[in-house]
């Protein structure tokens, strides 16, 4: 790529929404009141796993205030929302925390008043809770068509494995757990619906307006067009917003109240809304003595709960996911989504990576140690060269990973730290297939005032895609930031994205944007051109003005030459991203993650501080450095949650710790002594300048890195998470250490 | 233009909101409730002009139900809306029926009686009402600043006038009056509005939503992006509608109530809010003994009321407009705007023309009867020819109108009724420059789904646009008009349109959707010939779909081909009309109508029935021919109106007909029992397909044609209107006939 020098691009410029966000002027949906809006609550199953013999609403449905009560009998006119899975429970309920009644009333106090007046008569049923009971033949099964409670079963497989661990010297062999954690967004789960003769209006907390949109669609069935999604801000997503959640719940609702209506969960009822699938992996990875791996074998089983969201492809995923950023001749990977009576989950920051890529980068640790090689030594041997294929079927790697792991040891000071005897250092690399379906399209809508409007369909949910969307097309136009205005998703409004999510947005929607941007430009070239009798080629922009020689038309003169002074009018710049980004081959891109750390373990009590991280992203091109390193470091901070503190404990079914006093997440002294983040910038990316999508690869390393250091320090392999200092204690207690 | 059949185009398909109109769900701002709206209610001055010493409203405001009462008081922050016309009365009330104070309240009951509880204390001014007093010399001013009650003042002039009159043979000089009437669209002013923080919203009964947007911007001194205004239907406009109305007040209110309110006139208070000018016209013209016409002069008064509306643009367009159809070498026209103590005057159907076309085109007969030439043959001598100049500073003409008056000759057997003793036949011929701002934008947005969205924010007031629209975008698509939508005007969503008025939309909007479409074929082209390996000139559009010799590639597959099959995406055509469509000339397009009548006199009451009127109409290309046709007996039932029945009569500055039974419009009884309305279509037109503007042109001829009728049958010339018996009863009296 030519080196430019770029006026927005690659500067950490202040965030659009920044003022709206600090002055607390930002609406989320807890913020938006729209006129005549009723207040819901929902009515929640108290058994994991019963037969709704019948409802009485009619005590609640008397309570002055309330407006309507919908249960089971309000949707037989409905589609289920997702294989299996109701608007509201009919007449099964599958976990504790499952949607069986709710409430529309004047205010919220009656809302909650009303829940205690619904008398639901259950007939209790067995209860199937963790994978372990899940599988076990006999099993109580979650839905009576899912035999032996599989979901979803995805095979991954090339070569002969059985071959492949002939041919190696050594072989290990483990299991390891990965516990159930919430993705803890700052906003709750939040809809506000209204129906109306002509339109279903949603105004959401969710990631995909335009697959929400789909979902109302077919759940109601009604065309796609009659359907209105509005995403103003979004308190965090992290996948927890992705998919439809219970925004069909709120519709019926709405629907049935001939009123609008908000239901915001609160954190309790999030956790059981949604959340990260626990894992159990067995892998099996054989080398040869010069560190060259040959074979590779996993079975993965994934927690997916009471229903289907996204657990058939995180399921999917993970079984790629495994193989980690290596070249492996022989693969057999088996993924399994597991049906248990607990809330589902779904889609988080690099769906099925975690728990497989902290199996994985793990064991390589322990095979590095059984070969006496540096680890980091043992990763270089293996790792994918550009271009070379993962797994058959998806594009070979676009990215420089040795680039990346080169900068990580230099980083890291990895070689030192390695000399120092016992030093608590640990490392973990992955790549994900990233970037989601490449459909984006954009417009930027140029008024007479001069203000451009950036109409795109992506969610802000925190990662600053406005701001990045806006550099974008600054740079493009030479105008400044201030002179755009950023349209929020509106299925209405903001033409089709199919997602924001995976890594996606600066590449596919920036695409989309900066095509948009250059359509523009070109119009006003013409009519620069037409103005000053020369050929479109001989006028360049500059600063918001097109010049050739010393001829020079603003774009507002050219605007006023294209409709006339004061006639208004409007000037439209269309693009679109599609799967010609990358020759119609998926992923979209790799994204990379590296990371190493260090650790201080304190063997009396079992506590383990993370002294030290450094975490590598290749980002292609930064086009907000601040907002990658951002984005690297809260996703690192995610990493040590489930690491060190994070998982939700279901007893019985139940969750037990619901709330911010008993589900820990790490606050800032928990952040890393030493935490740096290195981006790599090859330009290799196939998004706008070069970029490639970025902020799910700095979740990855984390795990495996940590308990690589323990290891390192402790000759203790640790396999579960997360490390409470009773599990450190106990196993350094267990090992004698 | 070259020939070709055309598929959608030219014929009278069934209107696209037939179905949704026949069966009462289409919906009027009187039929949308927001929900948590509040009613509103107009307190209206009492007094034609008063000083408003103080206006008590605490006994109404604490009326239980009301939540809300406007008063000057609060919009002291605001802009007025026009020159001088306030959002709602500040000191002074300048006629019956200005707004002086606003309730908003939880039910209609409620609202009508909190008006009763507020007081207003007025102190009297002398008033000015009728053309005649205000311009009177010492006359009481309705504006401190406007002396003499003028306001805008319009000159025309080319040549010598004095030299053009000694020039002629004969020379006629008459005075003629024209009655202020109301528009009677079935639906009055009705409009809701809503503010909060991030937008004003308005649903209003508006024909040009981008103006509305623009006014309220600057009323309430926000950016344009920040005012949403969405029209869905609108029951007839025919000008009433044109221009900001009693919006901005709306807006206050809601904005004090912090609630969506809703106000819907009464008929009544609809006729205080618009109506016609009324006019005095003074007119001159001299022409040789062969016809040949030398010199026009006029001096043209029209009654504007008491506020500024589009009172400035329609007094501009008299002083053009009285010029007739003719070729005349000196001329010299003046028009004034009086303002008077009556509600205010703006557009209505040919805004300025219906006035002084009836003075002109009476005057030419009573040339032609002085000179003993046939009216017809007079007219034919002195038609402007196709590029000839009506007056300097405006295209030339782009009609070929001697072609339109042939056609009415022989439509109307003109020649063969002139030799009938006594015949009661006249015409009328004029043409307009029309077209108001050439700005339009559309956008065309297919999606997966293989629907496309038109949005275009041309207002649909029953004139069949959305229907015209889809025929276009069909056309040129081949796509059936079933999969498109048309998106109602929406400022937020549909891209610029200046207004929806002035015959402009076919031409204008119909540009810009036709270059949409063209746009998204030419995309879909693109992928065609990709997919087949050809050249796109090489690929044609058939039938919604790529061919290419045996190769056919539907739209639905190429869409599939850009973004993947159940991938979503969306494809968008954009287009614009602007300046260029007449190479930066005005007007957009000259209107032409003519039309001929025969009435029948009962000489013993007065009662004068229009037996036969046939309608001229040079639409360029007919792209819904009954469209057309309804719209051209439309126009001609509306100059029926004024030209038999219609006048607004005020008393003392009351309005003392301000319902059906008293205002008299036509019924189907006064239908002309032949009725005939003849396209004429040279394709010369510079819209779509050749069309030009048309359905204002046949409201013009209708009152001289009559007049003319009357006064070859009887020998009397009635210069008044309407032509009540009474009325021509006492004309003949006085002549002794």
């Amino acid at each position: 790529m030519a080196k430019r020098a770029f006026k927005y691009v690659g500067h950490s410029v202040a965030r659009v929404d920044g003022l709206e966000k600090v002055t607390g002027q930002a609406k989320f949906v807890g913020d938006i009141a729209v006129p005549g809006m009723l207040y819901g609550k929902i009515l929640r199953s108290t058994f994991p796993h019963a037969r709704i013999r019948s409802i009485d609403a009619l005590q609640a449905e008397a309570l002055p205030g309330v407006v309507a009560v919908l249960t089971a009998a309000d949707i037989g006119d409905l589609n289920p929302i997702y294989n299996g899975r109701p608007v509201i429970a009919m007449d099964k309920v599958r976990y504790i925390g499952e949607p069986v009644a709710a409430v529309a009333a004047e205010d919220l106090a009656t809302a909650e008043e009303a829940l205690g007046l619904i008398h639901v008569d259950y007939e209790e049923l067995p209860a199937t809770v963790g994978i372990e009971a899940a599988i076990k033949p006999g099993a109580p099964l979650v839905h009576d068509d899912k035999a032996g409670n599989i979901g979803t079963h995805e095979k991954v497989a090339r070569g002969n494995v059985d071959e492949g661990f002939a041919q190696s010297d050594v072989i290990a062999e483990d299991h390891f757990t990965f516990p159930m954690v919430y993705h803890y967004a700052m906003e709750p789960h939040s809809a506000i619906a209204h129906v109306d003769e002509n339109e279903i209006t949603v105004w959401s907390s969710a990631q995909h307006p335009f697959q929400v949109r789909g979902d109302i669609a077919k759940v109601f069935k009604v065309p796609a067009a009659q359907v209105r999604i509005i995403i103003n801000y979004l308190g965090g997503g992290y996948g927890s917003k992705s998919y439809t959640k219970f925004e069909p719940l709120v519709v019926a609702l709405a629907r049935k109240a001939q009123r609008p209506v908000r239901i915001c969960n609160s954190v309790g009822e999030s956790m059981v809304t949604v959340r990260r699938h626990g894992a159990r992996v067995r892998i099996k990875t054989g080398v040869k003595n010069d560190g060259t791996i040959m074979a590779r074998e996993a079975e993965i089983y994934l927690d997916t709960g009471g229903y289907d969201d996204n657990g058939p492809q995180v399921t999917a995923r993970s079984a790629t996911r495994v193989l980690g950023p290596y070249w492996i001749p022989n693969i057999h990977t088996n993924a399994y989504q597991v049906y248990t009576n607990t809330g589902s989950a779904g889609s988080y920051r690099a769906i099925g990576a975690p728990q497989v890529i902290y199996a994985g980068e793990s064991q390589i640790e322990i095979l590095a140690a059984k070969l006496g090689m540096d680890p980091a030594e043992l990763r270089a041997k293996n790792l994918l060269k550009k271009g070379q294929e993962l797994r058959p079927g998806l594009k070979g790697i676009d990215a420089d990973l040795a680039s990346s792991l080169k900068t990580l040891v230099r980083a890291s000071h990895w070689k030192k730290s390695l000399k120092k005897k016992g030093a608590a250092v640990g490392m973990g690399c992955a790549v994900t297939n990233a970037g989601a379906t490449p459909v984006s399209v954009a417009l930027i809508r140029m008024q007479s005032d001069g203000v451009a409007n950036i109409a795109a369909g992506s969610t802000e949910m925190g990662q600053g895609v406005r701001t990045t969307l806006t550099q974008i097309a600054a740079e493009e136009l030479t105008l400044p930031m201030e002179q755009f205005r950023m349209l929020g998703a509106d299925t209405k409004v903001t033409p089709y994205d199919s997602s924001t999510g995976s890594s996606r947005s600066t590449t596919l929607m920036g695409t989309a944007v900066q095509k948009a941007a250059r359509d523009l430009k070109q119009q006003f070239i013409k009519i620069g051109a037409q103005t000053m009798a020369v050929k479109p080629n001989q006028v360049h922009v500059a600063d918001g003005a097109l010049v050739c020689g010393e001829s020079r038309l603003t774009f507002k003169e050219a605007f006023e030459r294209r409709f006339g002074k004061g006639s208004g009018g409007e000037m439209i710049g269309r693009g679109e991203a599609g799967p010609e980004i990358t020759n119609n081959e998926l992923p979209v891109f790799w994204e990379v993650g590296m990371g190493s750390a260090e650790v201080e373990i304190d063997r009396d009590t079992g506590a383990v501080k993370l002294k030290k991280f450094i975490s590598v992203a290749d980002v292609g091109k930064a086009i907000h450095p601040e907002h990658c390193i951002a984005q690297e470091e809260g996703a690192a901070m995610q990493g040590i949650g489930h690491t060190f503190f994070e998982q939700l404990i279901y007893d019985n079914g139940q969750l037990i710790n619901p709330n911010l006093v008993d589900y820990r997440i790490p606050t800032f002294s928990e952040v890393p002594e030493e935490f740096h983040t290195v981006l790599v910038e090859n330009g290799d990316g196939p998004g706008p300048f070069g970029v490639r999508g970025m902020a799910e690869g700095g979740i990855l390393s984390v795990a495996p890195a940590v308990c690589n250091a323990i290891d390192r320090a402790t000759g203790v392999r640790i396999r579960d998470l997360p490390l409470t200092p009773e599990r450190v204690w106990r196993a350094l207690r267990d090992a004698g250490k």
